[in-house]
């Protein structure tokens, strides 16, 4: 039987959801069933870099419009800087090839990651499905505990 | 035999601790013995509402007087605008019907979930007993160790 | 079989590195094999508290430069109030007889606590293992998840 891992991303951090793909993505490459399950903030990376035309109420709107949109638009943990933090670990990432988190989300799909993106929280932010990336799935908190309850690594970043 | 889940709790955040009671009070309804020991900030959401008379040193009341005093008051992770992000969340819960933080607390201790404070951090901190709510268990890193290497899920938050 | 414990070390907050190593040293002394994986900021905990001579580029000078040097500097995730949280808790710690974060670094090698420096990020921020305490390995995450995946405890810092 396969092993398995799964990985709560709750943050909404660029480097936090680096970490979190890094690890999946290597799981994934040692053969383990990997799932990554997108709550609270951790959804943003899920976001479509587009805005997308929805039916909202003023507070979901404030939302959709205060949080970053999609995984390029994330600030980090820690040495933000207004935004100049993020840029630099961009630049360098790409200095030395590393994936950026678009790429590693893309290698996730591929590699058959199951992503899946917390429905209390999208009906809690008024985030749509049409908002979100294709290719994912849609779950609750028992949807999460059926897997994590199979996996030796269970990880809540 | 059941399956047994621990989270540690060691987070202040009100939204962090939200997503600890949601996943404790889910595996609790799928029969999971679950533990969550408070350490550090997260012991705030088990202090009491209202003030205790205690007797206590400067920096012991120092940091009484700067944490928050049980889970009312907590503030967010993410955007917490000087409090308004808290009030916004409380706001949308509300509105989805989603229970809030003392009502989960409450859910918890309902369903048997094993609320732990950590001796350690109240010594450090000054917290006394008297301040906490009723109905908790008190131990070390020894007795979390313990339930920790029983269990299958095992989540640092 | 000897029960296995890992954690990721991704903080570079005092409070967690702090949390971090009480549980790794409570683990060993329960005759637990325990890894702790240190990477992003939690690689800041391994530096050396002198500064070493480096050959770097200047993107990697300003990351050392900003990114604190050693346990000794490391802030704190919660009330850091410019670094007087920090001393805070340290005096407390004192008051108490609690370790300090460089005596419980000390603890955890003298218990064969396991030290692992992601080398993937002290390739991207430029650290070299001239810079981190002796006496620690060098892995990438696939290291890290064969340890992980014979764990039972495993956390995310």
């Amino acid at each position: 039987m396969r092993e398995k891992t799964t990985i709560v991303l709750f943050s909404g951090d660029l480097d936090k959801a680096i970490a979190a793909f890094i690890i999946a993505n290597g799981a994934a490459a040692y053969d383990h069933d990997v799932t990554i399950f997108f709550t609270f903030w951790g959804l943003n990376a899920l976001r479509k870099d587009e805005a997308v035309k929805t039916k909202k109420g003023i507070l979901e709107r404030a939302f959709a419009w205060m949080m970053p949109r999609g995984p390029k638009k994330l600030g980090l943990s820690k040495m933000n800087f207004a935004g100049m933090g993020p840029q630099m670990i961009k630049h360098v990432m790409k200095k030395h090839n590393a994936l950026s988190l678009p790429q590693l989300i893309e290698l996730a799909q591929e590699q058959g990651v199951k992503l899946v993106a917390c429905t209390m929280t999208m009906d809690l932010l008024g985030l749509q499905s049409e908002e979100l990336i294709d290719g994912i799935e849609y779950a609750g908190v028992a949807g999460y505990l059926g897997d994590a309850s199979n996996a030796k690594v269970n990880l809540f970043i």
